[in-house]
């Protein structure tokens, strides 16, 4: 389906309203995501996103049948922005790690969404199948227990969508103010962590966070030969 | 200030609108959190309250200056059930554990709240601070070093808030149905996942992450004589 004028006629543009666009998914997405980032989650509506896109609601809804598939879009679009490549290149631990900050850095920029997408199935969404695939894999290779691997990246992507919210935090979030005297311990400990040099409070939380989280599954991975050489020296 | 009726007398109630309520924190709280469930985040406005509450606006904001009160006694209301208790009776590793796990329970009942809380600034919030102040003095009697109090906390919460997500999240939210054939590890790591058993799947995703959060944490706490000795046994 195309919506484009003649070849080489300038289109007439109608009062009050943009250029028609020609609808893609991309274009479709991308009207979403201004309308999220405007408005918040409640902004997006088939109707505002007909009208953000400069046509009818009908012409939108030979695109996607409903808002459902819409966020089957968005999902789909933030989750091909995941960085998974390091399962390929990397030790395990590493490419866990590769892939955790990315995921985080790209919900951090889209944290209305984050209720959505965390609730939502991925039946219908390849390329958020393709990243939980690449990740499954790479778990598996390095020799993760099957049974595992689904609850270690569900936990680890809890983590991260709550850390998508703490990285927009204000910076003051816990400034105990008149009430310092009152909360002595809590409020030493925050002077303590705001004195620590290396990185911003948010991304040292995370990294706290992740190397605790990597270092627990760890466990579960079978040992090198190396290491099994020295865990049992006597053989 | 009361706005209660003359001792004795029943209040007339009038055509449409409910029997007028003694305006408190708690009033206003409980009007709040049902809007909230019934309409999401954006259906909490002071009109909406004060029409719930059955009172003016005006008569509202002699209680709450602005909705940015409001979302300060909701979190207080909601922190104020989280149970800190373990931290006084128990060892640390447990006391985290039952903390995160109430933490945990109380967010996936309101989890519309979540983006707000996640970066609600604490200085107004009494009983927010308090939670914070019993776990971090928890944390510094079992000599977890200063510096890292806040981080580690900040960590839990996120792992926290996002896990209360994925308790809300439909049973078949990982289904790959038709693209089972092109995303085999990922299809299979979620079969043997659903055929373990033992509490429901975000329960046991949520165990697991907790496990390796506070295992990982306890690396920093100082050794016990019992385990000093036994990791230096030429001593």
């Amino acid at each position: 389906m195309t919506t484009s004028s003649t070849a080489g006629e300038t289109p007439r543009r109608r009062v009050g309203r943009p250029i028609k666009a020609v609808l893609t998914h991309e274009s479709i997405v991308k009207a979403a995501l201004e309308l999220v980032s405007g408005k918040g989650y409640d902004g997006l509506t088939m109707s505002a996103m007909a009208k953000k896109l400069g046509v009818s609601p009908s012409a939108l809804y030979n695109h996607v049948t409903n808002k459902h598939e819409v966020l089957i879009l968005i999902e789909d679009h933030l989750a091909a922005q995941v960085d998974v490549s390091a399962f390929d290149t990397k030790p395990w631990k590493e490419a866990v790690s590769d892939w955790a900050w990315s995921y985080r850095q790209v919900f951090a920029q889209h944290t209305p969404l984050i209720p959505i997408v965390a609730v939502l199935p991925v039946t219908d969404a390849p390329r958020t199948l393709a990243m939980y695939e690449a990740v499954s894999a790479g778990f598996r290779r390095a020799g993760f227990p099957q049974e595992r691997i689904v609850p270690a990246i569900v936990a680890l992507e809890s983590f991260i969508f709550g850390s998508a919210y703490d990285a927009t935090a204000p910076a003051d979030i816990f400034n105990t103010g008149a009430s310092a005297p009152s909360t002595p311990n809590f409020t030493s400990a925050v002077s303590s962590f705001e004195a620590t040099e290396g990185g911003s409070n948010p991304d040292r939380a995370f990294g706290m966070g992740l190397d605790a989280l990597i270092g627990g599954f760890g466990v579960f991975l079978p040992l090198s030969p190396e290491a099994e050489a020295a865990a049992h020296p006597a053989r």
